[in-house]
């Protein structure tokens, strides 16, 4: 596990490299499935490619789950799940706030977590049981808030979808907490709540290479969200996510406001 | 004008990296007037009093507007407008997204704008009838974007007291925009329609010293606010704000969900 570890640190690094070159020079943007905001760049295709590449020679036993579906799941034991650029609006728009997220999962057990936001230049990498660095000093377990304090990330679309679904009523979610934010990067938002910088995260529609990195950093520190405990299904999306920095704001917001 | 934008300049940046400093120390955070989300810590005392003293001595003239009110304004003919950390709530727990900004104003029209995003150290300066340069380089006017393509910064607090108030429902904002972000940073977020990052940005509840540097970046490269072609009001607080990318989409947010 450490030989893999460390192999795909420096993979990492090195495709974050790739795209803040990638980023002063032209690239294709194209619509997913005819989707106005489901936006895929070349850079993603690139990144993609670069790190399935890499690390199938090195490792040619273990196969691959990836966003954008250069390559084919087959199932063995060891899966790396790839989202080159999670928050691909942000990369086109922003040029910030979008992370690498790789992680490495064994029948449905997260190994390994790696979270690279690339324009902060933080690298998050957690381990099964062996805690979460960043930039490779070791992080503290999270400190507990309560929810008139807490900063919860969720969009205004996903508190849409939730009441036309009837699933939930956020629309009087700000002043039961402390404030409301919305950055457009799922991975890098739940590895912030590992870091104290923001406390809960919803999102009504969700992928695993979405969070499949994200969640064990949360973890590590003692965060919760809702598949918590539950072994990781490679075929899941489009599903409801919810993470916060402890049980009992968790508790909290799905009693105040989801049916 | 050049003396005092060249001093401002290398002031800013001299708070700029007090400010990067004093992240790795404790400081202290009190609420403003009970409110529970806005808060002021010591460093925003402390970077208004460099920013106060540094100008006062080199222009013993000048008189300050300034959030913290370190200083009371005595209107003379040029009044800088200070906001020394914008961004506050981002500055504590996120430790990005905050911003210095800085603004001279004469008789109410605006002469010098800078607004430094510190963590991303970009330093946005604006000369009236001059342009802005981003870290000296000058930059091109806004191009122009369709709603459907906008992305807007609005947070749910303002949408659900925009309600409230009656004045705007823009909980069906989503399906007719790109998507919808919420910073936290007034002054940043203006910037960014100047720099085509968003397309808009919507508070209900701005003062003087949020806005008065960043609306001179928008102006300067082609954007709108509702403020614009008026003299600045010094005494105005907790006004409603918005700013687009172009008038047509300004019209139209206008139309579609406002009263």
């Amino acid at each position: 596990m450490l030989k893999r570890k460390q192999f795909i640190e420096k993979l990492v690094i090195e495709a974050g490299e790739l795209i803040r070159e990638r980023l002063h020079e032209d690239m294709s943007i194209e619509k997913k499935g005819g989707k106005r905001s489901d936006l895929v760049t070349s850079v993603d295709y690139e990144v993609e490619r670069l790190l399935v590449e890499k690390l199938s020679q090195q490792f040619p036993e273990d196969s691959f789950l990836t966003e954008e579906k250069t390559v084919d799941l087959i199932e063995s034991e060891n899966v790396w799940i790839i989202d080159p650029i999670d928050g691909t609006m942000n990369f086109i728009y922003d040029q910030r706030d979008f992370a690498i997220s790789v992680a490495l999962y064994s029948k449905g057990k997260a190994k390994l977590g790696f979270v690279y936001d690339v324009m902060a230049n933080e690298l998050i990498v957690a381990q099964k049981g062996l805690g979460v660095t960043l930039n490779d000093k070791p992080l503290e377990q999270i400190l507990p808030v309560v929810l008139k304090q807490s900063i919860v990330d969720v969009s205004l679309k996903t508190i849409r979808n939730l009441k036309i679904k009837e699933i939930a009523d956020l629309y009087d979610l700000t002043p039961e907490i402390l404030t409301n934010r919305n950055m457009g990067s799922a991975a890098i938002r739940i590895v912030h709540i590992a870091l104290n910088r923001v406390h809960a995260y919803i999102n009504d529609n969700l992928s695993i290479w979405d969070i499949a990195a994200a969640i064990l950093i949360l973890e590590e520190l003692g965060g919760t969200h809702n598949f918590k405990g539950q072994d990781l299904d490679y075929n899941s999306e489009g599903f409801f996510f919810m993470a916060a920095n402890n049980q009992k704001i968790y508790d909290e917001i799905k009693t105040l406001f989801f049916k």
